[in-house]
């Protein structure tokens, strides 16, 4: 069965301990939607998981949309007037607003003032802001930095580029034995916040490889690339093949301290719906209601494609203090929790990939399991779980039930049917029900 | 937008203070289901609503019914030997049974004691009682006052008449753009209750008044009759034009502390049911379902005509102390409650005659908002409420929400989405979806 | 009405002494699910309900199972070499595991042990064991008696038969006015245990006496058969009947302290699953989703059949301490219990048997009922119970709904209900309505 092995806490263990040392590598590196940190970000992740890379020209169209200048920075600084750095993008890559266009100017505190962010509530932590579609330039820094820095004059450098280039898409390439795909979707635009969204990135390539090993069912893509522009672009470059995605899952945040959130797609009961509400059952996790706001799900699920896409997390945005600010560190990821969100995302993969219908093929009555050896032999006492799992399987076999509807309504893991849909197929009671037009999404009868 | 003044709480304070002006001048007329009383009554509302009269014989055959008698009263009284009234019809409308036959009479105590009604558990109150569709008469008394009567003889004397005449119904018609209606409907045929039923006649008044001041998409009737036959009446002379109704509301009882509670059709699901959902969440009142005893929804919703027509009350019948008896006075009423309940009634109004189904022009991905200046230009943090309501908007409009949906579901009042939809019909990123059967009474998918 | 008599407790407590009466008759026979035993039970169960008695021969193919050979068993002993027993069949039916081969041997206690079955955590009480489908025997005693077993030799025998023979199955038959069927089925099967099953064959037994005096709409088949092959067998035997079942209860384990537990059969929704919500509703009792483990339901409910079967017990299979042991004894089981539960059966009969739906024959408005004399003639106070029950009757009489919904929807009980339509037929305001193809379950719109 697909990806069994993150239902083993060892492996998942080192898998998490993998992940870490990955985001430790990625975090000094200063990312934006476009530019040559998202490119050395690829580079690092095709280490764990080959990517097919894509680049698009600027001025690409993109709906309404076009793929911006490539920005690219090199020093940052406001320095007093003895040469001394007091905001130093080299100490941290936060301390510049995200393409910020150049600028090399002596400067009153009075003129810079409009031009500095930082987060009066929150007096030691620097912010994230960005400013990618309207010609700007800022500094983001501490309260108390803020407050420390005097009347100037300063000197000010933004060392950047804003220039024609190109915008980075890495893509994991996992081929399924079926032409039906999945697409997992996380996004890599963000500078030196780690849960935000090196969690995602790291627990995606690893993710990737460990599916490699397997022989899934659906064709897998594992697509890294910015937030908003960069799912825009893989949507526009892709649009003749969506009508193939049976499944998608947007994931990022997945390294802080909170439960896991499923939050729901647009439309609501898809494939990707019913695994990721089980997986929450069976990991403790929460689900939410689909909303526009949020991560790339916001394009994948906007009217024009309404693609069957959902969203993994833990603490979902802006509900953390640590939310776009610099307290969003490496110390911030837990490793148990990067394990505890891969064996989720196993289980997510795994009944996406292995759900299936069935047909009982001795369905008048129940059939007589204890002479095939599939049910204990002196009566009196009651059955376990597996054998809970096989009169369930026999009985909601019909063709309308598959292995997600079964494991909802009897309660049982969907790893435990998986195993007693093989058992009974061995036993010639149960076949693969021929496929429907409804295929992977029906929402069956009865209480599911 | 129609009838956005009564979100301004300093207008809804001057209505409310109008409306209780009005039953302060109406509570000392004795209605009933016909007589000069109600028609005393309608003049009053056609001074703040000009109303269209209708008056319809006795004897007219309405469905299983027939239009009865006009009863009219002049004078009525228990009087001892001595000529003292101890019972006082003059004193308080409720003293008599509603309908009461005429009559003058010397008897003992022992033979009126079968025509008196008090309350032995509200020893003070006097009740209120009716006898439409029986010929008898009756007196209503406090305990107090019928425990002091004495043993008689009693001068007994009811000075009414029970003729042909007319059952009186008027009618506010605020015109609209469409030829859809929309229905409110109020009951007049109470005497001295001022919660039961001037609460309703006062707030129907300046409720029409100020509809009528904006363009409504609708057409609204406002309708002032009797309980029961007055509403069994207007629907036999309206019985070719109810297909036109989308929407109905019997509203009353809207002046005691109690909150507010709307009542479902018996259809549920339609557009007054969901747009009063909405208002109920947001003015904090509680949702009823849908049951054949009540008000005049019963004669609306009964099997044969089956519409749309929900219930506005506060406290429903019988579940107050002071329902039905002379408790239920002006002080029983208090401003603050009609003002909440004119809110919650312009929330109702204003869904009803607003609401309406989009296309997203843009639907491949999100519209870029920020360069059409709709969305924050500083990225980083998060958007306000207007800004989620035009990614709602975007997001839902399909062609299959209607506003109200997109307010449920996304729980942003009604008000933040029309004007939302108003700014991106602007943008030209949103057009108005093409009317489908449905109408405006669609459940759409989703979570909705 | 059907078995209204069920209403009346002094009646229902005179049936549940006469039931603890059979009970205590049928307690000390040693029933298995073939063998004289049972036919011993079944000449029991005629002096109260008449059977038809079927006697299917050994070796009959029945689906993926075969009628087994029939078990009889004279005596059995565990006996130490002074020839005293230690372990006494006469004593106890329970001592013998079901269907054991005959054994006449001296062994030492090593070689007894692993035929030995006792219950570590419940030391006075004698285990409940089969072996059905295996050739083997054992004994089952308490722990306590087996600690003090000693080490033997000891003489142990078992007098037992397993020979060609018949599966005994007893239907008690009360023809209806349609063609259209009921089915009730409970266990024969078990030996000395009183509340698993002999309460659930003591009450089904009364209950078709009573119901064989009414004159039911359906036809009436109550099934005394053992588990799992007898319900295998009657369904094989009644294969091309079955489409006239119009609903089944599977009844057991009906007479200990727990609350009542309806189990809802697989499809859900179906005339006896609302018949018996209701029923639940009026006598406290609990509903249960379906699952396939349980009793016969398992065999009605497989989806080559998936009949509209639910079940019908107080504390199901295994959550009781003396479930499938000695403690579950003619003292386990209280009269009152008894009672209660015949109380409830008679409420689902009645529901199954006389739910219709009615056409109101006035439904513009509601019908005067004053003067028809069905509602009180001096108007200002509420309806009671049956006046509100003709309201509801009328509102919802558009041939959608039936009786049940209108009892869910209302919250009064279907006998109300059930008064009321026959009223307001004799009035001429509500008729039948016609058949259609969805029959006796309708899932109604609405709240319901």
């Amino acid at each position: 069965m697909v990806l069994e092995t993150l239902n083993d806490s060892a492996r998942t263990t080192a898998l998490a301990d993998e992940a870490h040392a990955l985001m430790a590598l990625l975090y000094p590196i200063c990312r934006s939607i476009t530019g040559d940190g998202v490119r050395q970000t690829l580079d690092h992740v095709n280490t764990i998981a080959p990517l097919r890379r894509t680049e698009v020209p600027s001025g690409t169209p993109v709906f309404d949309w076009t793929v911006p200048r490539e920005w690219n920075i090199r020093d940052a600084y406001i320095a007093d007037a003895a040469g001394q750095r007091l905001v130093d993008f080299k100490q941290h890559s936060l301390h510049v607003v995200s393409y910020s266009t150049p600028v090399r100017e002596r400067m009153s505190r009075q003129a810079l003032e409009p031009h500095l962010h930082s987060l009066p509530d929150r007096p030691h932590a620097i912010p994230y802001r960005t400013a990618y579609y309207r010609e700007t330039w800022g500094f983001c820094l501490s309260q108390q930095a803020r407050d420390a820095l005097g009347e100037g004059p300063f000197d000010v450098c933004i060392d950047s580029s804003l220039q024609d280039g190109h915008l980075s898409i890495g893509e994991c390439l996992i081929p399924g034995q079926s032409g039906d795909e999945a697409v997992v979707y996380t996004h890599t635009c963000h500078p030196a916040l780690a849960n935000d969204n090196l969690s995602g990135i790291a627990l995606a390539a690893v993710l990737a490889r460990e599916l490699a090993t397997c022989k899934p069912r659906l064709t897998w893509r594992f697509v890294f690339g910015p937030g908003t522009i960069g799912s825009l672009t893989w949507l526009s470059r892709n649009e003749g093949r969506l009508g193939h995605v049976r499944a998608g899952l947007v994931m990022g945040l997945l390294g802080d301290s909170g439960p896991l959130n499923y939050k729901h797609s647009r439309r609501g009961g898809t494939l990707i719906d019913r695994a990721a509400a089980l997986a929450m059952r069976d990991h403790g996790g929460h689900e939410l209601p689909f909303e526009p706001y949020g991560y790339d799900e916001r394009q994948f699920c906007s009217p024009g494609f309404d693609l069957p896409f959902g969203r993994l997390t833990r603490s979902p945005n802006a509900t953390f203090a640590q939310y776009h600010n610099s307290d969003d560190n490496l110390d911030f990821v837990g490793k148990p929790a990067l394990a505890g969100a891969l064996q989720a995302l196993g289980s997510v993969v795994q009944a996406v990939d292995g759900n299936q219908r069935f047909i009982n093929l001795s369905p008048k009555g129940e059939p007589q399991l204890g002479k095939r050896g599939l049910y204990g032999n002196v009566g009196g006492t009651g059955p376990g779980a597996f054998e809970h799992g096989l009169l369930w399987l026999l009985n909601q076999s019909d063709g309308r039930h598959d292995l997600i509807n079964i494991a909802q309504r009897s309660g049982l893991p969907f790893e435990t049917l998986a195993r007693g849909a093989a058992a009974l197929q061995t036993a010639a009671l149960l076949a693969p029900a021929p496929a429907t037009a409804g295929g992977h999404e029906t929402k069956a009868g009865g209480l599911t």
